[in-house]
């Protein structure tokens, strides 16, 4: 088997690899969150989880499991926590989610790990929850810990060819062009191009509700239109994405 | 599409079931765990994600995301949390991760609810979730649990069959006969039944030691042989545990 | 005075003692939990402190105070936490507890510490009390720590011959001959036994519901029918049980 | 039986009487703590008890199990942390066990609690739990609790009688005459009095120094000398405390 | 006195306001955190502040105590948590923090709340204290709570204005040219422009590595050149974010 | 600048002090509590923030921001949680706050930190916080803190001449002369000497109720009257507590 699946591989393979090839271990982070009528509920999961999948490909690293459920979405970047289906935690829990694998990664001995988000609303408990297990480990431990959001790593260039009308920034991509685009590249089965909304671009305020004011939120969930969604683009998209994880990971942990 | 996963669902389909159907949602808790040589580490998440959607498929249900990472391995029943490649959570990670995702199912209106236990060590901790999300819900709300193990469903006459020398337990069945067989009947491709070790039965005194006592665990991490697992005994079990769950299901949830 | 009890001992003398005789420290772990209309509420904190009592004697060792409130009473093993009396904590309030209780006896100097359960319920959360503890006192302390379950001392010869018609296992061992037969030999006075119902044995399904089914559980809160205890088979189990510990200890602790 | 102990009362017979007679409930809260050479780790939790017993004995109240353990010793009321034997929690552990056991009460139906303190540093920490259980209950809700120091209950004329010399205040009365003379009134063959020294009374600036000052305190752990204690004066103090706090009783809760 | 500072108002003035003429309640949310050699470490909360006062005394609204100590500094938008005088809470105790604060205002009887963040890393963990205390208030609850980063209601106007040679966007401006000038504006003998350093603007990568790769950071802690500040664009923008605040709570709360 | 508030500090001449002359620092513990229709609800933080000002102004120490939100309040020092205009913390909250912060204090190099208390309810959290933190730093750590409540370095000289009719003691001291007095010496212009009611003395029993038998408190929220508050005590009891405190630094942090 030549499997980057962590949770494929029989433990003792596990060990063996880590011991004399110290391979970079990912980890997704998404999230069970509607992502409007078109793209299914796991969209940030599976997303992370299959560019993780390429990325590792490429560096002989290991894939863990993701995490499949994260923190609460928010109305203008994934349109909040009013709708059905969306399955979030608490800021704590994901932390402490995070902070206990990532404390055991460092027992293992892995000593590079990369936690890729899929969910925009993760970063920050994401980001604590590393710095927790840090803490704990000590100064002085070998692991080192990079932390990205994959949408990140598409060029200008990319941006450019797959948004002709220009790029309405990534505040507004939820379940739009880029996220249908990858998933009609890496799940297309799941995609039902069909029930793409007219919805949007959703417009907010520069301020945040609480509770919701839902009415500011798309009823599909859409907060800008995934129209003119394509496999060519999330294949392009994708492929900036692995190269510049990649790249990132030979720059910081392979010198 | 026809998926019981409410991963591949639109959070629209998802809602409309709910609505319409008051699907039962099963929710897989699984473990990142060594299971000897021939097994992989996703063995309970995998395990338990199949049983579920096995089940969901008899009763028109749903499966909700596995919890992919689980409670400490314990000696007696998972080898402890000493080997490489085991990757837990504290308990109260495990509990406060199953409260948020019950108090969300209860949101999106979810009243029937079976959480499908692949990690003996999980039990407690997720019983301990469900009961913190219902103290929340308060007296009165619709929402009910079921919690299992999903072994406990194998029939006398199965286990007869299964071990014709008898029956050595539960207790033992980590990476053993039981575990085998199902994943040789779900996941064969990620089997291998040439490095199944000739390890066990472990024998444990009956008290624990922390420290873990490394040496009472054999070195594969396999509790009890698992020669003789064939994927006809995986299917019988499968069948076993399905039609038990789908029982008690009808029993519980459905009158 | 040649008491075992700590709370009974200057902290001088359990000084001195630790320092010069490093004694095996038992904590009782109990819990306040109906026990049907025979027995009291405390029963699991009394008999866990009388069992270490008389184990410590034979050691020379110390008995700590009794955890006296336990975790949450679960229908299959204590009858649930509808019944009036049961005065139980959160999961992580007792893990808490036994952390820092344990961290405390590491600071004394203590390095044999035994905690002696005597309410299942309690055993994961007093199991994760000690490993956050040991987290925190970090690898290559001293400190070694045995968990055990009085009951699961008796022989099997001894088990013969307190159920001449079979032992029905411990699952349903609540309030039933066990207990029953032990709180007659060490505390008889606060035995009723023309109070002693007939019910049991419950029958419990292979999963949990929550809310608890009330119905399942006898309204006597005794999940086995405790007919037939006397204080000889108290006498005789107690003997297994504090021998079964003693040797225990000796094979862990003293070589 | 006419216990007031509800740990030797059946469950039965608990809910009988809170169903029927609306019992007064007492918790006593106490320590694991040094109390100088002479008296035992213990008097905290075995005085609150004792006193409980008599004042429950004097209102047909029940007395819960006490929490045997309690908050950090402080140099100035109790010595400090860096005594063997002193068996502390951390301030959440002991707000949380409050909390549990107040919210189980309710459960139970009790309306009238009191929790008994016999343990200086416990005090805030109580309070925050008995806050947090009456939040969770919400406004409205019919319990009431009582929260108190037995010894703030000696008058005057006592306090004047025992000690001739003039009353110190309560600051330093750890382990000194108040306690060492509850102690020779209900607990005789636990006080050594030929052991009592001359340590005393300790002299503490208007500030406290974290790591402690060891040097502040008496390497005895006695704050104020004990000389002078008798079984009279524990007697005389007994009676002020059981007729205050029935007297309080009746005041609050039974009008 | 006509003061809009909640900590100058008696009790009774504040009840009688919160009574008769529902004020909106700001709090602002700041942190302690190097700005550079030229800016103070209170900048966060000074400026946040400031805000509030001005914006406060328009509406007839109050402010309350500033949260002077925020989430960890992060080296992309605060510098890093390397820094010596940068004092910075976990995001747990922020999030309790803010929770405790909320639930207090709504008590009061606040119904209109703004929170005011001057620092970036906050945002996060106060929206989820403002969420864990809605959740606890239950819905139908009349308090409805804003949010905001207080420069994002600088007009585009206004930014071309102060950046002539164009905005480089929110992401650097720390201990830039928009904090510096506000600062002017507000509190300019704080401010030593003699010591803005040269450096920046810094160049992150599109990933975070922890532990932080210091090298990142200028030594300075700006992350780009406060150069070309001065007390009138602080004017400008200070008027338009008050105008923004103000139009917002017109906007949501007045109607 | 010679400024002793650190938040007016850069963090490069923070730095600079810390690491050249290891200055003391001082964090001033507050509330935000009902003090009357006389003193503003910012009191307990404006006072210990004044004093510490005039303290390390005397020592070449620092101020840090104040903490302006501290424990609940209660009836019998500081009018109970009932007062509209009290804004308080969770117990565990406010341990949280004090731990991060102390932590970070030593991250800087800090060694010699002083918590000055200004709201009673605060101090067994505080210390918990500070506990807690230099249980995390390890044995060894050169941290040592200082706490102290301020009133406590009043001489009896000058509570003698400041209560002309004898002094009755800290406890009712809360809105009362020591904190008026103060007030009228440090901040007068937020004093209202004309709306001092006639309320008090309280009298309470020596015990606690929850909920809040708020008929024992004046509905003023003024424990004890405050006439006879004059700036002239304000200075003499201002000089003792700095004198005091002056002292108490030179005695434990200087040799």
């Amino acid at each position: 088997m030549t499997t980057v699946r962590m949770d494929q591989l029989s433990w003792v393979e596990y060990a063996r690899r880590v011991r004399e090839e110290s391979p970079v271990v990912f980890l997704p982070c998404g999230a069970t969150e509607q992502h409007g009528p078109h793209l299914p509920l796991g969209t940030d999961a599976l997303l992370a989880s299959a560019l993780c999948e390429d990325v590792a490909a490429r560096l002989a690293g290991l894939v863990a499991p993701a995490l499949s459920y994260g923190y609460k979405s928010q109305p203008k970047c994934g349109g909040g926590q009013h709708f059905c289906g969306t399955t979030s935690l608490d800021g704590q829990t994901l932390s402490a989610l995070v902070r206990d694998a990532v404390r055991e990664f460092a027992r293992h001995g892995v000593t590079r790990l990369v936690l890729v988000d899929g969910h925009y609303e993760n970063q920050w408990f994401v980001s604590e929850g590393i710095q927790l297990a840090l803490r704990e480990l000590g100064d002085g431990h070998p692991l080192r810990v990079m932390r990205l959001e994959h949408w990140d790593f598409c060029t200008p260039a990319t941006l450019e060819a797959v948004f002709p009308d220009g790029f309405p920034g990534f505040a507004l991509e939820h379940a739009a062009v880029i996220e249908t685009s990858l998933m009609l590249h890496y799940l297309p089965q799941l995609v039902r191009l069909e029930l793409i909304p007219d919805d949007g671009p959703a417009e907010f305020p520069p301020y945040d509700i609480y509770p919701t004011r839902t009415e500011w939120v798309p009823p599909s969930g859409v907060l800008s239109s995934a129209r003119g969604s394509t496999a060519e683009k999330g294949a392009r998209m994708a492929a900036d994405i692995c190269e510049g994880i990649v790249a990132a990971v030979r720059q910081e942990f392979c010198r």
